[in-house]
């Protein structure tokens, strides 16, 4: 395999992070300007700010209002050079990555390519179900959610009608009742508006948990908020509730209890993206890698883990972190500085996570917080806590801007968003890659 | 087949719209709350405004901004009713349509249907070229001009790394001059900040125009001065150039000259959409429908064509009209009128084109325009003509805002919007239509 071109060998110590998510991001904006030249490689050319796929999902925002060209955030950087790519293998002995541009000698390889959708081995739900791990899943939720509308309208059976009209969410995490919150104020407020030959009262928004509270990474009183306000908006909220089966419209309940939908999100469960040449030695429960407290993978040298993919047990987590977008980020910040030790030769800092609160949001105007030392509710707890998770990722510059573009767009999203567009139905052959490319349904 | 549903029979006189763009969405609008039921049909739940298409593919605006969602400009109109589907065939005898959801008995019937792109028959061309006639194929164009510099990066002879870069547009119409000058403006200005390791010296664009001039829908003034601000921005302009084919990577013009280029955007000519049940007896040249100073299809009863679709000979127009939007809008507030006055018995009005003038950006600054009595330039020729033709299709209160939000974007676009959104690549089965959907690259 050839060496991936146009990366200088100029005697300068290589850090090579593979994932641009929260912590492989922060970790390459801490390292930028610094003696290290950094290679950043993930398999789409930006960022994406996963705390707002809901709102794409649900017809709130655009796709690129959550998506940062990575490219861009780097223009000035000119010791950080990125690359769109897939990582295919390490090899680490050799101090080596392969991936789908060529090969890559590391001096420091910093694997933070975090998690994607966990269908616990069940084939069918891996079928049928909507994952939202990425932006363009949450653009495909959206699609399918306002396809199920027009099929909807066309049923004159009402039973039938409300198959399409229902939806459901498995997983009572953060990204199952934001959704579901958004969704029951979409059949509220939004959707007989468009639909008006359509009777609403049909439709079922459902949220299954299996265990026996929502949110469970909160604090108990969050848990108990959140389940009112999403009852309060109408969803049908059910704890230990464990999905068996879905058959693409059926679903089946382990304690025998059965529901119709013809669309159901799946956001039940995580596990780690495999890495060959790593997981064989160093995976633990959930595919994550085993690291010390210095994020470096136990058993390798020269290669180190961080966010969602990374297992550490420190101080109150001896079952590993809870995987939040800020512990990645805190992570990325202390092997920031630890790799800048390194290069002054100084001593390397451990890792304790400070767990500086978390929020969940429930339609426009409801947030359940776990913010220690402050009391804060609704909207201002939710711009604040966005603010705080952009300010890791982009300049200063940007924040504003960008934070205001949000707002603004969420709060005027009414007219625009609701729209279904997909590949055009032919056949595209690129001949550069010799693929022939079925332009189907997004 | 069954009948579409929900769609009331409460004696109103049914007129049928086939198309939402320009000319059906302005006739729908012209017939909304008067005495007719109006039945929208559209294959995509959103009108897309062509005019910005090109903005969308050099990443100048998101999709979003120029797609608006249909249900929503009727929200309040009860008489009007929006359905997407397909249409499949016409049954002019019965005064019929068939869909994909279903039936539908019409008093009137509009085609609004508009034209697709002409590949002439080429079917190498058709395969390898990249179309640009929807907001998807903007999408596509766009993700594909992006993943274009991510292969250059990886090349390490500069002639392969320059078969990536390059662009050619065929055809000189507005698409093509538009393209050709936002891509020229995107390789000085953007693209070399996010590519610091690619030499754009090596990189072109060109402009390939079969006939003798640029634009020749406007005055020879217009077209000169078009291909001299293309050739200032860089493009290389070639008229009387015909693209014999394409195989993906070669393109050969009939005078035996090559060119290199893995994206060729093919905007050389258009062709109406056949109507099954229509098109074999009213078809004209380019498959558009014969239509009398009524905008009637000449042979039928009751059945209308609108727009891009309707060939008419009128006045100076012994040839048709000119394929753009203008007339469509003309046409349809003409037909609505007719349409109003058989209600009260009167008489119908015939149609005459009043040419308002025409206009063709190049690049941010620049705008050739002929606009009868009015002499402007650049920026302000394009928001006034930009506004016309928004001002068609919207409500008043949606106007100022859409294009504020339209300048603001397009001033502001260098940060966001080059990011490649693709489907993640995995099957998905909708059990609702039992189709297999490859969710591959967009």
């Amino acid at each position: 395999m050839d060496t991936i071109k146009h990366i200088p060998e100029n005697g300068k110590t290589r850090v090579v992070i593979i994932g641009g998510g929260f912590a492989g991001l922060k970790l390459a904006r801490q390292l930028a300007n610094t003696k290290y030249q950094v290679v950043l490689i993930d398999r789409n050319n930006f960022h994406q700010f996963q705390p707002l796929f809901y709102q794409v999902a649900t017809s709130g925002l655009e796709p690129s209002s959550i998506a940062f060209p990575l490219r861009k955030i780097f223009q000035k950087r000119k010791n950080v050079h990125f690359r769109m790519a897939d990582l295919l293998e390490v090899d680490s002995n050799k101090q080596e990555i392969y991936t789908s541009l060529g090969s890559l000698k590391y001096d420091h390889l910093v694997l933070a390519t975090g998690v994607d959708t966990n269908y616990f081995g069940n084939k069918n739900i891996e079928e049928f179900a909507i994952p939202m791990k990425s932006v363009s899943e949450a653009i495909f939720l959206r699609n399918s959610i306002l396809r199920n509308y027009e099929k909807a309208l066309n049923e004159s059976d009402p039973q039938k009608a409300a198959n399409y009209m229902n939806i459901v969410l498995v997983g009572g995490g953060p990204t199952g009742v934001e959704l579901a919150g958004a969704l029951a104020e979409m059949k509220s407020k939004i959707l007989p508006k468009d639909y008006p030959e359509l009777d609403f009262s049909l439709m079922n928004v459902y949220l299954f948990e299996a265990s026996n509270r929502l949110l469970s990474g909160m604090s108990e009183n969050a848990s108990a908020k959140a389940k009112t306000y999403l009852q309060k908006l109408g969803v049908i909220v059910k704890t230990e509730a464990m999905v068996a089966d879905y058959d693409g419209l059926k679903i089946s309940l382990a304690n025998g209890e059965e529901f119709n939908s013809y669309a159901l999100v799946w956001a039940a469960g995580v596990v780690a993206n495999p890495i060959k040449g790593i997981s064989e030695i160093a995976a633990a429960r959930g595919g994550r890698l085993r690291v010390d407290l210095y994020n470096k993978v136990k058993g390798l040298t020269n290669v180190y883990a961080i966010g969602d993919i990374a297992f550490q047990q420190e101080g109150d987590f001896q079952n590993g972190h809870p995987q939040v977008a800020q512990v990645g980020l805190q992570q990325a910040v202390v092997l920031g500085k630890n790799l800048k030790r390194i290069l002054l030769g100084k001593d390397m800092i451990t890792f304790h996570y400070k767990d500086r609160g978390s929020l969940a949001t429930i339609g426009k105007n409801l947030a359940v917080a776990d913010l220690p030392g402050i009391k804060m509710q609704g909207f201002i707890a939710w711009v604040l806590w966005l603010f705080v998770h952009l300010m890791a990722i982009v300049g200063v510059k940007n924040r504003f801007f960008i934070l205001v573009n949000w707002i603004w767009n969420y709060w005027t999203s009414d007219q625009s968003l609701r729209v279904l567009i997909r590949p055009k139905k032919r056949s595209f052959t690129d001949r550069a890659s010799k693929k022939k490319h079925q332009i189907g349904i997004n």
